[in-house]
């Protein structure tokens, strides 16, 4: 693990982090953040979107104002493997380098690289424990994230939900099987003949499969959001909870779009929710 | 005046705009935020540093949180014009576009439009007087700014200190005659042999020369500035202004950096500073 570079904030400190994967094989980098008093217990997981990097949230979300005197720390991962080159790679932005949608590839090249999930899962959640919450006494984990990112703590959050503690969204993909972006990409990572394997990594699915969350979850969504109607599907998810009795709170937000200016207006609330008890 | 678009933002509008500069002669862009009552008092200006553009700041300092329920406005413009093709416009990241400095150039090319003195202090406060505060009784306008940008504001809010009735800054470069990054662009907007047209635009050479603002000055700097020492030059401005008694609070913080970072975790108290009376 390496420090890249660190910049005071907030009494705390913003860094940046590079590791090599032993799970993507490439180096992956990711952000934290640390408050003064460097005493962390408890680490909340940022998950971003398509086209965004380890950077976005902690420059734009504001989130070390309301995490200075606190004892949570803030990791954000990159949005997927980088510096290969493989078929599509770098075509578009909702595919390849920075659209991993935290799935495990099973397709040509991708197989070999883009797994995300276990990275997510495995790999980062012991980096956590082993380099920053080693000397927690209970420490708690907590997955948020945003659209691609949302789509991620879902599907991370309702697979291991005595790893992560806490799940929310903002904007989040809820059932990418239902929608172009995720038709996209699933059947680039995953194959276009194989959707069976799809339906674990798709939030609604496993609702409907009988995955829960011992709490609620939270998702807060613009009524403006450019991609509502087509691509985030949110209804879906709601009556997939009210089937399965899946505890969820789903604020639809009057006005708000799909940016981090929306992210950065609610945050404070998502951050009380994950560490309020 | 064109809206190019509009994000809602803690209950406000942070927006994109447009307008056809008359002095520039180019398109200038510029960022808003109005805070959610729509009524619009008081104006801070924010001038930013060299490669920034009307994004940076309304994007990264979380401004928008503190003033959500206030009835000021911020408003960011662009830090140069842009879509020509002088000479040498295009080659540095300290020179030309995205570094206009705050002067009114007098070379070859550039006299035509890299008037960026008079564009903030002449056409951009008209506009914010006619477009935004048209219905204010008492508008108050303060300005601020970051490196470059608090350059900016030091030698505006020097010049015009009824225009401008608080002045503030982070890192900026006060004494540019003396650094390497003023010296290059005043020697290329003004002319290598003109240095007494320099001063005007020189922070510590306009209080030297008896310019005053009646309201003490604030400045904020990081100790940890990789650019303190031979850019920024803070102590001269320091020592110039307590040999002509002009008000000024230097803050020095221990461990900050240059990055915006830095402002982030200070500008609620710029804020203060400017709105507290």
């Amino acid at each position: 693990m390496k420090l890249l570079k660190t910049h005071k904030t907030f009494g705390g400190k913003t860094s940046f982090w590079s590791h090599d994967s032993e799970i993507t094989k490439t180096e992956m980098k990711f952000s934290t953040f640390i408050p003064e008093s460097g005493i962390v217990e408890n680490c909340f997981i940022w998950l971003s979107g398509l086209t965004c990097t380890e950077e976005n949230f902690i420059t734009k979300s504001g989130v070390q104002k309301y995490l200075q005197n606190s004892n949570t720390m803030v990791i954000c991962p990159d949005t997927s493997p980088r510096g290969l080159n493989l078929d599509a790679e770098h075509e578009s932005y909702d595919f390849g380098s920075g659209a991993g949608f935290y799935v495990n590839a099973t397709t040509k090249g991708y197989k070999d690289h883009y797994l995300m999930f276990d990275y997510i899962a495995l790999e980062l959640h012991n980096l956590i424990l082993d380099e920053f919450l080693a000397e927690a006494k209970s420490p708690k984990i907590s997955i948020a994230g945003h659209s691609m990112g949302g789509h991620g703590a879902l599907i991370l959050g309702l697979t291991f939900p005595e790893q992560y503690q806490s799940i929310s969204a903002f904007s989040p993909i809820v059932n990418p099987i239902n929608c172009a972006w995720g038709q996209k990409a699933f059947a680039g990572y995953l194959g276009e003949k194989n959707k069976e394997t799809w339906k674990k990594y798709d939030a609604c699915e496993l609702i409907k499969s009988g995955k829960s969350h011992p709490k609620k979850i939270l998702i807060d969504q613009g009524s403006n959001d450019e991609f509502l109607e087509k691509q985030l599907l949110t209804q879906n998810f709601i009556d997939a909870c009210k089937a399965s009795n899946q505890p969820l709170e789903a604020n639809f937000h009057n006005g708000y779009d799909h940016s981090y200016y929306f992210i950065a207006s609610f945050i404070e609330s998502h951050l009380k929710f994950h560490l309020g008890n």
